[in-house]
């Protein structure tokens, strides 16, 4: 069976996710679907990771099993023709060895997450970011953000219906920075934790309003408790940027 | 009577564009009813120029006269808040002299055109450019464009039911680059005929893809005919994006 690697970009709003779910069309569902109007086949999508509903990608990987071999540009025009229109491609295709697992040969995931700060709410971009009218201090959020950045346990920021095994992660990188109107948040990590990226995002815009310090951040961090934790920030800012794998280049830390 | 000049943002797809039609709700009425809503009063919001159906603003300037004095943030908050949900929002706001006039004050305009180049159609960014999967040779464009800069008459690129007195009109600034996926296109004038961006990017489109030489963009301009320009650009990909009045710095040519 010849296996398919995807790149996949998606805009989140009308989906109820990465999975497939009963309440609404899902990423994995609608590709699922184009393959099945590709070749009559019925296969599973296998994504790097899930994102929840509203969570857009710039750069998801997944891979696919076809019962015979087509050519992956063939692959790519066919998905892209047959999932429209609903807002999700195939930026690129290739075929690779039936030891590539999208999901458990994932080295390394990167996210971004764009919190729009002014006073007036979007326009162009709504539903696309995060507005937080209130000033931020995005160099008091940078400074706050080593402190989690490393290997810890990490359950103040971990999801109640978290499936993860440990609550212990290595968080490689968690940069913020201004750009404009806009904070920008970039995390880089082998795993995530379920929303652990919404509650670190919420939680350090506490720190980046003057509400909490450097120090509250770390005591939440020890507390181990997701009583402690800030708020979870909304999906819809939060873009799964880029999965790496085995042989490939380093994830950037910059957008 | 005080009148307050605005700075405007909006995502140009649920409008017929930005003057009173018939046939949709404009940025013009929206705007009109939002002041109706906050003191009562029948107004004209007076825009430093039209758009079109789908063309986008980041920073379109109009004015607006109000019976009464009112603080420009609460004339702000309150437009905003009225014009809501529409994708139209008031980013600045204050109090001018009865001279200023959005239109026949502003000194020069400038306008950004996004094409986004690449073999896959648009998620996240659909309704907000021009997809063009063919490749374009921004370089090639960008010194085409030179062509244009300067005073000429645009009868080629006049759309036929452009009101303008005169074809002839001064392209202060005309340039193309790429960045990343995305073609950009920048132009800076006084004033602009009905469809002029529209119908050079179309024309530098044609450039692009090596189907015209820079010599056959003279040869369209010197024909003052729009049988002989290019296509024009579709809407989505363009936008207001800034003005300029007396007094005020210069508009940028870069992003």
């Amino acid at each position: 069976m010849p296996r398919y690697r995807l790149l996949l970009e998606y805009d989140g709003r009308p989906f109820c996710g990465w999975q497939r779910q009963d309440n609404g069309p899902s990423v994995q569902q609608t590709l699922e679907e184009a393959v099945y109007r590709l070749c009559g086949e019925t296969v599973r999508v296998q994504g790097s990771g899930r994102t929840d509903s509203g969570v857009h990608a710039l750069g998801q990987v997944a891979h696919v099993d076809l019962s015979r071999p087509l050519e992956p540009r063939a692959v790519l025009g066919a998905l892209n023709a047959h999932s429209r229109p609903a807002p999700v491609v195939v930026l690129a295709c290739c075929q690779v060895d039936e030891t590539f697992h999208a999901r458990f040969s994932a080295l390394e995931r990167s996210y971004l997450y764009r919190i729009l700060n002014r006073p007036v709410r979007p326009t162009l971009d709504e539903g696309r970011v995060w507005w937080h009218p209130k000033p931020l201090n995005a160099a008091a959020m940078d400074a706050a953000a080593r402190v989690l950045e490393g290997c810890h346990d990490f359950s103040s920021f971990r999801a109640a219906e978290c499936q993860a095994e440990s609550p212990v992660k290595t968080l490689s990188c968690l940069r913020v920075f201004r750009q404009g109107d806009e904070v920008i948040v970039l995390a880089r990590a082998r795993s995530f934790l379920h929303h652990q990226v919404r509650n670190m995002v919420g939680t350090l815009a506490l720190v980046g309003q003057g509400k909490w310090t450097a120090a509250d951040l770390e005591a939440a961090l020890q507390a181990r408790d997701r009583a402690r934790g800030g708020p979870t920030a909304p999906a819809q800012g939060l873009y799964f940027r880029s999965v790496r794998y085995e042989g490939e280049p380093p994830l950037s830390d910059t957008l």
